[in-house]
């Protein structure tokens, strides 16, 4: 007999990468209760009221019986390891070592150029007074092409070849990996000029999107993406 | 008996993260073969000949046997499952949490506003035209106000409070979640403004530096930090 589910309640943010963890929690198919918090429309920030649940003041924030868990890769681990959860998880052998690497890969690598150009983007953008937004403009254009390109000309390749050749990112079955690298996926499709060659992404992204438990999550949630 | 240790080789980049694997693998006492990789002294990039290794072409490659392990967390936790490993990786409870916390944490939430202060940073350097360079200045400034900074001042007092209750980062002893976590606090205290105040983080690092595993990594591999 396992041990009774803990008490699960996800704080999540509208529009972010706290999606992952609303979209974990419907494919284990656990009982969970939500509090969804808001953007400011201007700054598109949360209140600091989180930071009451977890001192960072991050999203997303899981707490088991009243116990916060924070960072995503961190609360997908944690949900691995509840009853249904080692379905998502590889335990041993070459899936594991392509499950671990994809667990990290997608903070480590990939959010790294896809923040720097989300804050390039913005330098073109109305916020910046109108008399310097040309030059504003052209700095950001040239930290992209010296810097944030190469980047992902160097990374989104090798997600490429992977789902080229394997359905799920690391191997034959849906994993936490998978989940992991949702957002920086779906994002980099959104962003990143050129990307419609990524077409076996695409089709990573299609499958997900098909997924009952998915669609739950965005029903329950909202869109994953800010825009 | 346990398995016979793999046949480890670390392809490491000079003054660059990967210090850290080369610091788990002392202090685990493994024996391995280290490839130094130099940057090139304009655009401090190594070559291309590490994508041979491995697609991406990211430092570090760990090989055991052949089989080419990246992404630092995803390495240091194919180390722990080594012989000795154990004792630097916690299996279960309160440990662990904090453990897969900051394991995640270090590259998922610290280092993206330290990748942002070390671009915004260059906006004032050498490299900018300097009919521009004043305004691209205070552009990086701008940016740094707005984004970096009120980041950094959420996420290091809590690195911060943590090592202030605790010598090591997920409890009493040494995890490789301090070894995942050390670049990051290193560049945190030499890079942000008025970090003299976390006087915690800056012990821990002392605690760090004064273990015979990372000098012998720093004195094999040399510096840490790139600057």
């Amino acid at each position: 007999m396992s041990a009774p589910q803990p008490t699960l309640v996800l704080h999540h943010l509208e529009r972010s990468r706290s999606t992952r963890i609303l979209w974990a929690l419907e494919e284990l198919g656990l009982t969970y209760t939500m509090k969804t918090h808001k953007r400011h429309p201007k700054t598109m920030r949360a209140g600091p009221e989180i930071k009451k649940i977890h001192p960072v003041g991050r999203f997303p924030v899981l707490t088991a019986d009243g116990v916060a868990y924070a960072e995503s890769g961190s609360v997908l681990e944690f949900l691995a390891d509840l009853p249904g959860g080692e379905a998502l998880r590889p335990t041993d052998g070459e899936g594991l070592r392509q499950y671990r690497y994809w667990m990290h890969f997608a903070e480590g690598s990939l959010m790294g150029p896809l923040l720097v150009s989300l804050i390039t983007s913005k330098l073109s953008g109305k916020d910046v007074p109108f008399f310097i937004r040309p030059i504003a403009a052209q700095i950001g254009r040239t930290v992209d092409k010296s810097y944030t390109w190469p980047q992902l000309g160097d990374l989104l390749p090798f997600v490429e070849s992977t789902l080229a050749s394997q359905p799920w990112i690391a191997g034959d079955s849906l994993t936490m990996a998978d989940i992991q690298m949702s957002y920086a996926v779906q994002a980099s499709l959104s962003r990143v000029p050129g990307a419609e060659k990524y077409t076996a992404m695409k089709a990573w992204v299609d499958r997900i999107e098909a997924r009952p438990a998915y669609k739950k999550a965005i029903e329950v949630g909202g869109p994953a993406l800010l825009a």
